[in-house]
């Protein structure tokens, strides 16, 4: 079996791990990252971490999955809160040098989520999967036979703007009734402060209130799904998938609203489209795994 | 350059033609399709027009595109209202002992127009196409890399089924808020019935008043483009095309509404997506081009 190196670089650790193609993580090492001291500094930690891989050289390319913008064609990190020094450094050339040549891919965390979750978590095996991920925003991504759909600007799967109702405000630079501002964890605290009380810190507390019965905190969760519902049935309209992947933070609550939001969104989509599947994220370690299997999907492009 | 064979099998006329892989139209031929006289008239009519085409030995392959939901796998059409009597006859395999055991393609009228735009009309060149139809109803479909996305269940593109609003009611089966029921040529001629005069007859009434500054028709074309706006940006959110098309009989009064749909479509997306085109169907041809692209991309599959 084919084996690949996944790194999940942040702000404040990096992951390496050997993985098989079939996901299963065969040993990993972490470091601080450190990234205030420079690109140069980052290369070197993760070389070191590469290269304590029991048996890396079998590995055939290497996947970087990381928190920020990048240009997945140049190999480049464009905007990144937590790794500005790494702008525009030249990270996957450098380090391919580094590793034996080895071809050295990048990509964004979230879209490594997706296509982790796709070929080797809940969608393993399914043909058209759909990743969407609610934390403190919300993306997501499309794996086609076993390829990301990024498009034209990378921006597939921006989907946190997409209009879902016309009753919220706008914010920020998000669309006026954008699922983001509605129904992502931000948006849930937020909505618990002004609904509930000043003292709500996060969307947790919200839906521990609406376990309790607290009318405010479930009328509060039925707007989440119901916003959330229009959205997923939006992307099973255009793109039909065998079955939509639910990860991010606020999937901790999931037992409050996960039923909830099957149910309106199978309600939301044609009768005969109703086999598809709504499931939740599965795999433990969706950085490095994630980052392997898009160096795998890049080498099968 | 190599060539293929297109037929636009509809409930009154089929045409056959020979049409190169660029999408120039070679010879066409006509006849009554009568097919209420039965599948093995339509096979009769379908293989003497075929025969007739000059060279039509050099088609590599052939396509036929019709109004009904169909099996593009076995090549049966499944339902069809116009064509009743060839539902569940296995009409690709039986062309194809008719006419040199060349392959034969089966494909739905709306995506062959999808593919025939994206290949040969206004998407040619372009990596990620999204064609939009406005018609009696509205439906989509994405071209990605020269292939149709089919989905699932072959729904990919129902998005005339979309939620766009919240104000609207139920119609049929459509959800309630469904761009279908806003926005198509039915429901601009059901709000003109409504709003404006029970005279109306058809769409291209209320777009002539909204000219003649029709206070009410105004407002029936601005809820219009404030639905449609929403449907495209969520397209270009969950795959980010290079292009989208319109086409289908309401475009005839796109002078009405294509500069404000355009221009709410943009500010409904990241300033950065905005050099996407939103352009107007181009084909003369769509029915026998989309059957003779149709099956260009199967061959290529």
């Amino acid at each position: 079996m084919k084996k690949f190196i996944g790194i999940d670089l942040g702000g404040t650790n990096v992951r390496a791990a050997l993985i098989r193609e079939d996901g299963e993580v065969l040993c990993v090492n972490k470091s601080a990252s450190n990234p205030e001291k420079g690109a140069e500094h980052v290369v070197d930690v993760i070389t070191n971490l590469v290269l304590d891989l029991p048996d890396y050289q079998q590995a055939q390319a290497i996947g970087i999955a990381v928190p920020g913008l990048i240009d997945s064609e140049r190999g480049v990190i464009t905007a990144a809160n937590n790794l500005a020094k790494l702008v525009g450094y030249p990270l996957t050339s450098t380090l391919s040098k580094r590793l034996q040549n080895k071809p050295v891919y990048l990509a964004n965390d979230g879209k490594a989520a997706a296509i982790g979750e796709a070929l080797a978590g809940a969608g393993k095996g399914k043909k058209i999967v759909y990743y969407v991920t609610i934390s403190t925003g919300i993306g997501g991504a499309a794996v086609i036979d076993g390829q990301l759909l990024m498009g034209r600007h990378g921006f597939a799967g921006e989907v946190g703007n997409m209009i879902v109702n016309q009753k919220d405000k706008a914010y920020g630079i998000m669309n006026k009734g954008a699922v983001e501002s509605g129904a992502s964890g931000t948006a849930i605290t937020r909505k618990g402060k002004e609904k509930i009380s000043q003292d709500i810190q996060h969307a947790g507390e919200v839906f521990d209130l609406a376990k309790e019965k607290h009318a405010d905190a479930i009328a509060i969760v039925e707007e989440m799904t119901d916003d959330l519902s229009n959205l997923l049935s939006s992307v099973s309209l255009v793109i039909d998938p065998d079955l939509i992947v639910l990860g991010g933070g606020v999937m901790k609550g999931k037992d409050v609203f996960f039923d909830r939001l099957e149910e309106k969104w199978k309600s939301k989509i044609f009768d005969a489209m109703t086999d598809a599947e709504l499931v939740s994220a599965q795999l433990d370690e969706p950085g490095i795994v994630g980052a392997a299997m898009y160096a795998l999907s890049r080498e099968s492009d």
